[in-house]
């Protein structure tokens, strides 16, 4: 299995960014990354784009529009799509693409442009990402499923609404701290539990923001990376599962059983335990989500999430510091590109880039975890720096 | 570079499929594809689907749908899109999970349900697979995209309207003998000649279908498919090449460059030559592309395609057979399906297991050219019966 490193990353500001359209986040966000590696596009082979929505895009094909606009054509490239999870997708085939011995220099870009159309439209766009054949008819979109999941888990395990809460608290504390970061605010506890209602017991702070915005990273091939960077690092674990589509088919609505697979294959494949991730990266789409991460990759317990960030041990001197780069719920959630820039994110912490504030220290191997509507796709990425 | 072989084929019955749904037809391709190899589903490791639209399939994340009604999670998979060429790049990624080492047995479906709306909303939702923000709004689909290439090719090259119906007839005549197809309907040139007008100069009979359907592939690395198959067909060459996504940025509408780039790239990696290639099958979408392809590929001189044709050297006997499954034309084209589709035939082809009068004799070397949109994604792949 031939070894595959990011050897470069880059960013486009998250937000409501009506100053860029699609292909232009995808630019910023390439540009960036080619700049970081110091390579130049004509030495890029190969190219996995993510974004995730026809309907979002008003295309049929939308990764052509990124294409053209880069000008990467005739070179190949094509699109890879797993809902909210689409970004790790792409990562995947990127990796796949320099593993398989196809190409050495792999461009794998994420983007979405979602604030054009009014919130409760992209809600019901994203809607379609469920059932949309036997729940979404009937109203469920996904405040509704994570509610449901929210209320499954206060039930059992007796997490708190001032526990999801914290969670939002934490990751607007961090995205403070964060450039990229669509939003810049701190929250209360207070403020959090006094926001408007959205799907009982989900307010508004524990929903994430619908954005606009574009990652890309650079791969390449253990040969071709030492020669371009001194600082690779290395995707050393893949993890991938899938779950029912109907939540009406789930045995436990406390748990993603897709994470739990795909987490158990990445640490399988990087050999290593959850206890030495330094530092994470999760899908906190909803807070609740995140608790269930924390679970569900092994970070603690099951049905003790809620005592993880209770007791504060998911900030950065904590047990594990997660998403301090605020997460989905401050960073922002372009759905093709939050995989990407998880990536990003874990690569600039384990070369000790992140901004101040927000470094977690001596970072040695990172995790991103990434899902795809309510459960349907879980990619789980372990990262190390050590060769 | 770990090889890889097909080691079981599925096939759906192409047409106006009222009977199944989406996931029905995936499973009718998956069920025959897993006899075919003798292959329980528990044993197969990965799978990469292929749908090609979020409005067809009335989905964000259209492929949850497959993986829930094969009961295949929590196994690892995902959906790839490049428009109509999504198939082949479904076959390309199950390639690079095997060739990477990810994965020993892997399962590519593609799978569309284009017929529950009507032709022209469906001739819409496709249109959007060209410039959706700079051509579309303006009146531009696909058939309009076709006659501006027919009419550059006969202005250039003299290639007649004569010539565009009889790759109609020979498709045809082809797909009669294919139970899969479609249509099952000989034609001949003067009822292609007096079809109504679609596009000047595309009439009814050069257009292809449009169709539900699915079709599969079971991939295997070298040690599994000895052991699986006694007649393993192996993948030998893949070639992507993309090209502009609007028309006006083309140098020359008589060629699809991202054709030429993909033809290439299979044919260096598979070290064969144009003519050494036994039986074809191309992307005849419309008649006249069928005839760019034979140029593209390879066939014969650019400009020549007219004349191939209508010298029958494209027929069983000729000097290259091309579509002799009926093609887009005939066998029909549920987008999300043909590439993988053209992947069942040249397997059968190079098993000497198509049906009578549509078999190639003694056929070792086959390939298949499928197309995304008007160039903007076109996968060339070739396939050797022996090791």
């Amino acid at each position: 299995m031939r070894k595959v490193a990011i050897v470069g990353i880059g960013h486009s500001k998250f937000g409501r960014r009506s100053d860029a359209s699609l292909r232009e986040l995808a630019f910023e966000a390439v540009k960036a990354s080619l700049a970081d590696a110091d390579v130049a596009l004509k030495d890029v082979e190969s190219m996995v784009v993510s974004v995730a929505s026809d309907e979002f895009s008003f295309s049929l094909q939308p990764s052509a529009q990124i294409v053209d606009y880069l000008n990467f054509n005739p070179k190949p490239s094509f699109r890879v799509e797993g809902a909210c999870a689409s970004g790790s997708m792409a990562v995947r085939t990127g990796w796949m693409t320099v593993a398989s011995g196809l190409a050495d220099l792999v461009l794998v870009v994420g983007a979405e442009k979602m604030t054009e159309i009014s919130t409760p439209i992209a809600t019901e766009i994203m809607g379609k990402g469920g059932d949309s054949i036997w729940e979404y008819p009937f109203g469920l979109t996904f405040p509704g499923y994570y509610a449901l999941i929210a209320r499954a888990h206060m039930a059992r395990y007796g997490t708190t609404e001032e526990q999801l809460a914290q969670v939002a608290v934490k990751n607007h504390h961090y995205g403070m701290l964060n450039p990229y970061a669509h939003m810049h605010k701190e929250i209360t506890v207070d403020e959090a539990l006094n926001s408007f209602m959205v799907a009982d017991p989900l307010k508004l702070y524990d929903c994430c923001l619908i954005s606009d915005g574009a990652a890309a990273v650079l791969l390449a091939s253990e040969r071709l990376a030492k020669k371009i960077s001194d600082k690779p690092v290395w995707i050393a674990g893949l993890g991938l599962g899938t779950d029912t589509l109907s939540m009406t088919g789930r045995r436990d609505l406390t748990t993603l059983s897709g994470a739990v697979v795909a987490a158990g294959q990445a640490y399988k494949m990087a050999g290593v335990k959850p206890k030495e991730i330094d530092v994470a990266v999760v899908h906190d789409c909803f807070t609740i989500a995140e608790i269930v991460a924390y679970e569900d990759l092994g970070f603690c317990k099951q049905g003790e999430g809620g005592k993880l960030i209770e007791e504060k041990r998911t900030y950065i001197g904590g047990d594990i510091p997660v998403n301090v780069d605020g997460g989905l719920k401050s960073k922002g959630h372009p759905i093709g590109a939050t995989g990407v820039s998880m990536a990003v994110e874990i690569t600039k912490q384990l070369r000790g880039e992140a901004e101040p504030g927000r470094q977690v220290p001596h970072a040695g191997i990172g995790l991103s975890h990434n899902v795809g509507g309510n459960g349907q796709h879980v990619a789980v990425h372990i990262y190390r720096r050590e060769d």
